[in-house]
């Protein structure tokens, strides 16, 4: 909801000047360094979900406000790199003139530039913004720069956020965190651990900050040794009243010249592969550190949440749900005209109630009839429907809480009937549903992995020849990212789930240019018993019963359904209105077994 | 079945003195070549899953009888490296002064080797018999020996096995051998393959033999070159009045002298990794060849058989299934006292009438009460259990099947009631049976693993707690062998699901010391719709419904078996006496829906 501040101000051809104008000062840049090709991906150093504006460089340049892209500009021409989501997209907001669109599907970016850039060309990086892995893979000549050119080009360009860092007290995460950097550095296979996750170094400081939107991480990097001390890269002036134990504050810009020092006592350091960008490998490089490629131990540490998380994301799934079963009773019942976009105001507006919430922990999903089939749909004024006629509302929010009692995050996903629905999407609905409920149940052996469990969402939709392309299943973190490894549901996660692990379940089927159907929950993953693991459902949200062909579902289904909403009815009995327990109560005894 | 033809001839003690006689003449060699250790796998140089009488040195020198085991002889003392299936069966037939028994479960062979043995002690290996991957990962003093000890020791082995090779003609297998050799030359990555496993082998020249038991191959190497012209190993004399088109035969000796030859105007081959021993890789090495270490071709292609292979094989478990229709009825009416052993000999009896029956296609597993738990139970004279009282039968049989008009592979099981089975039984027969139907009526997108699937199989026993120890499915050849890959049904089977695969379908539960549970079916992968793909059940055997708890299913499940045992009826009905018939038509009259 945050991409399309720029056309209030402009009409379409100025902004198409505004882009040329930039373009053609880096194309000066190009050619007086004798640089045929200069490659900028949409990511910053951290390769971040979410990009913070002084990162937008891409949109600064081209006007495209999507997430997936990589541009390779040229002297003459540039081409534009991005998935299958973004086509359309691009082409609206590029200049066909200037940019050729390719679809990384297609073309992998990789095996574009391999075949399109002679050895006698010279294809300038920005090291901090490209993986390791992506510069060994490239066969060309490559120029790294000392600094990105668009820090001379870009005027005005928003100021880096550097967010205020609070604390999670205690009684929010309920690990100290030298407690939790010892048992992390007692797993490194090296004298350090560079921590170039954002996340992993916010769960192991128990440190939180905003400075990016969603996410509640502060961007830089840490180094933790064997005794689990930390070098800790970061502004002094944006730890007030802050005090972090064995922490040794250095500042950011001097990450280069603290590993020279570092190196004097440390000779192996350990680095995540996936997530380090190459000016980082090649500092350690040069200082002539013995680097061992490994996963961070935090991550898997972070994703089995201990009972104070859990505590806290039981609670935020509480009022989340609440707010949610409030703006449901509202949408079906207030009679008022509804878009897209003013239900989503209305649904943030009733999560601000709780004094806890303090943002959204993704963009809402806000989408009716044809916009629900589009998967990472953004309403925007242009594409604002009206909730009006015969389809479905498909509504996607989460929220990130943080207060005195509570912390913790949220993502849920309900679709619901708007006029009368037709027999295919109730049959689509029931299979969906199905396949969300057959995951919820799911008991599982120890060592069984998410890829293991997918077949188990998906099967009532294969059934009929069906299925949903996209993940059914994502790691969620504790007052952190709201998409979060190692862990996942989909044919790609084998990671074993463990205990403490808090995973979505989110089965989907959509009907392009027609409807979209999705029904989210969180889980969290527990004992069963000695061998087998089990799924709790923790979000408290109602399913719309109107939706259901109850004649496919079995007596077990039935039985699921009817318990879990009658622990939605237990649960926010006391804080709902008489009306919306009328309701809610009216909707539990739809779910008869 | 084969295993226990040695006791019949000499006492306990005249057989550990036996041992004793060869072991200490092997302690002789030893001491003479100033070796510390020999390593005895239990293998042949083709890894083979059965192994002929001449292959069987570990049973020679300690009276072991079953399939997994490693031994390393010392001067002193030996060890004998097994599974836990076999550590009991380890204790009864060593000599337990000589040999310390070791679960590679608990102690992984090579963890042992590295830990156990010093760089000063030299350990001895016969290259044939080992892989390449296992003697990269040894970190000791290796000694290959120029040939096996055992070659000396063993007086009066069995010869090898040199059976007659035949032809599979066109009408049965469906593509000409030039063909095939063409299709694999064409997927190769170096200018010639070195074929190591004798099922692709036999599969490329539409050969078979008999030179092991149950799969119906003959054991030897080959060499397809780029135009599609082959290298054959092989004696003459084997190949009486059979022609095979653009193949070089060469005495099977004289590989090491051919690839001298060859590399003149070869410099790469391809060799799969998993198959290739080390002898193999270094006579490769020595003549200075490029080696791409890649699978074979042969080995998917082989895996999607085609439309003449698929009717072999539907023709091929209509005559088992008769088979083994009559001797189920025949165990539930005639009365007879029956033995596991007498039950075996019966079905192999019945089976025998088709004359295309030639032999099992593996060792019969007729199995009652807690025997049926032994997942690789065989039954010996000793372990024999009289059919009597209230429990269950688990009968896993197959068949080779080759004549004039069909020729095919089985692969079944079922469970059946004995006196009067226990809620418990019932309860688990029916979860195990929930599985199998999952799995049957599952339709899948192109590219779906046999390893996203197997959750299917497994849930219903999953919901309770509860869980197999073995894979849910193997892949099958066509005429050729029971166990056959690339495909499979495990949290393993990583290979994409193709058309015309063939693969088994086994749920099973064991309770230990009580009863096992196995319902085995083969099925076809066939196509649903040109994205999805589905099962096709080949196996025609009455499941029994003495043992379902018809609560606990599904209306599409009822409607499942009633439509399966529908088609065995209708299949068998005009190959059964009036008697069979009428017990046939009761059984299918239970599956209402």
């Amino acid at each position: 909801m945050s991409c399309y501040t720029r056309s209030k101000f402009a009409s379409p051809q100025q902004i198409f000047n505004l882009f040329m104008d930039q373009l053609s000062k880096l194309k000066t840049f190009l050619k007086e360094q004798k640089i045929d090709y200069f490659l900028l991906p949409n990511s910053d150093e951290f390769f971040s979900e979410y990009l913070q504006p002084s990162e937008k460089r891409v949109e600064y340049l081209t006007g495209f406000t999507g997430s997936a892209a990589t541009v390779i500009f040229g002297q003459n021409k540039s081409y534009f790199f991005t998935d299958g989501r973004y086509i359309l997209q691009a082409k609206e907001q590029l200049d066909l003139a200037e940019f050729e669109i390719i679809n990384i599907a297609q073309k992998p970016l990789i095996s574009w530039i391999n075949e399109n850039i002679s050895k006698q060309q010279k294809l300038a990086l920005d090291a901090k913004l490209v993986s390791k892995n992506f510069v060994d893979n490239l066969n060309v000549s490559l120029v790294f720069l000392p600094q990105n050119p668009l820090n001379k080009i870009w005027q005005n360009r928003p100021k880096k956020n550097e967010s205020p860092i609070f604390l999670v007290p205690q009684n929010l995460c309920g690990q100290d965190s030298l407690e939790k950097r010892k048992a992390v550095a007692a797993n490194i296979s090296a004298d350090a651990l560079l921590i170039t996750k954002p996340e992993n170094l916010c769960w192991l400081l128990n440190i939180r900050a905003s400075d990016i939107e969603f996410n509640p991480l502060c961007l830089t990097y840490a180094i933790l040794f064997k005794n689990g001390e930390m070098d800790f890269f970061i502004d002094e002036k944006r730890l007030k009243n802050i005090e972090l134990a064995k922490v040794n504050v250095v500042q950011s810009d001097c990450l280069d010249l603290r590993l020279a020092v570092i190196r004097k006592k440390n000779k192996k350091v350990q680095v995540d592969a996936s997530s380090t960008n190459y000016w980082l490998y090649r500092e350690l490089e040069k200082n002539g550190f013995e680097i061992i490629f490994k996963t961070d131990p935090s991550e898997i540490l972070k994703a089995q949440k201990n009972s104070t998380e859990i505590s806290g994301m039981i609670k935020a799934h509480e009022v989340d749900g609440l707010a949610l079963t409030k703006f449901l009773f509202w949408f079906e019942k207030s009679g008022a005209e509804i878009d897209e976009i003013s239900a989503a105001e209305k649904l943030q507006e009733i999560k601000k109630e709780n004094p806890n919430f303090l943002y959204p922990s993704f963009a809402t999903i806000s989408s009716f009839a044809s916009n629900g089939a589009v998967i990472h749909y953004h309403a925007t004024p242009k594409t604002n429907k009206k909730v009006a006629g015969n389809s479905l509302f498909l509504l996607d929010s989460g929220g990130q809480y943080f207060g005195e009692n509570f912390c913790g995050t949220t993502d849920v996903t309900r679709t619901v009937s708007v006029g009368n629905p037709s027999a295919e999407m109730i049959e689509n609905f029931t299979r969906v549903l199905k396949g969300h409920i057959a995951l919820a149940r799911a008991k599982f052996p120890r060592g069984t992995s998410g890829a293991q469990l997918d077949a188990l969402a998906r099967n009532p939709l294969w059934l009929a020849g069906k299925d949903f392309d996209h993940g059914t299943g994502h790691g969620v973190g504790a007052f952190l990212s709201v998409h979060e490894g190692p862990c996942g549901i989909s044919k790609r996660a084998h990671q074993a789930l463990l205990e403490g692990m808090i995973l979505s379940n989110e089965p989907g089927f959509y009907k392009d240019g027609e409807y979209g159907i999705r029904i989210e929950s969180l889980m969290l993953v527990e004992k069963f018993d000695e061998k087998f693991l089990q799924f709790k459902t923790l979000t408290l949200a109602p399913i719309d019963s109107r939706l259901i062909d109850f004649k496919m579902l079995t007596y077990p289904e039935k039985k699921w359904l009817r318990s879990y909403h009658e622990t939605i009815q237990k649960t926010l009995k006391p804080n709902l209105n008489a009306e919306e327990n009328i309701w809610l109560e009216n909707l539990v005894s739809s779910f008869s077994t």
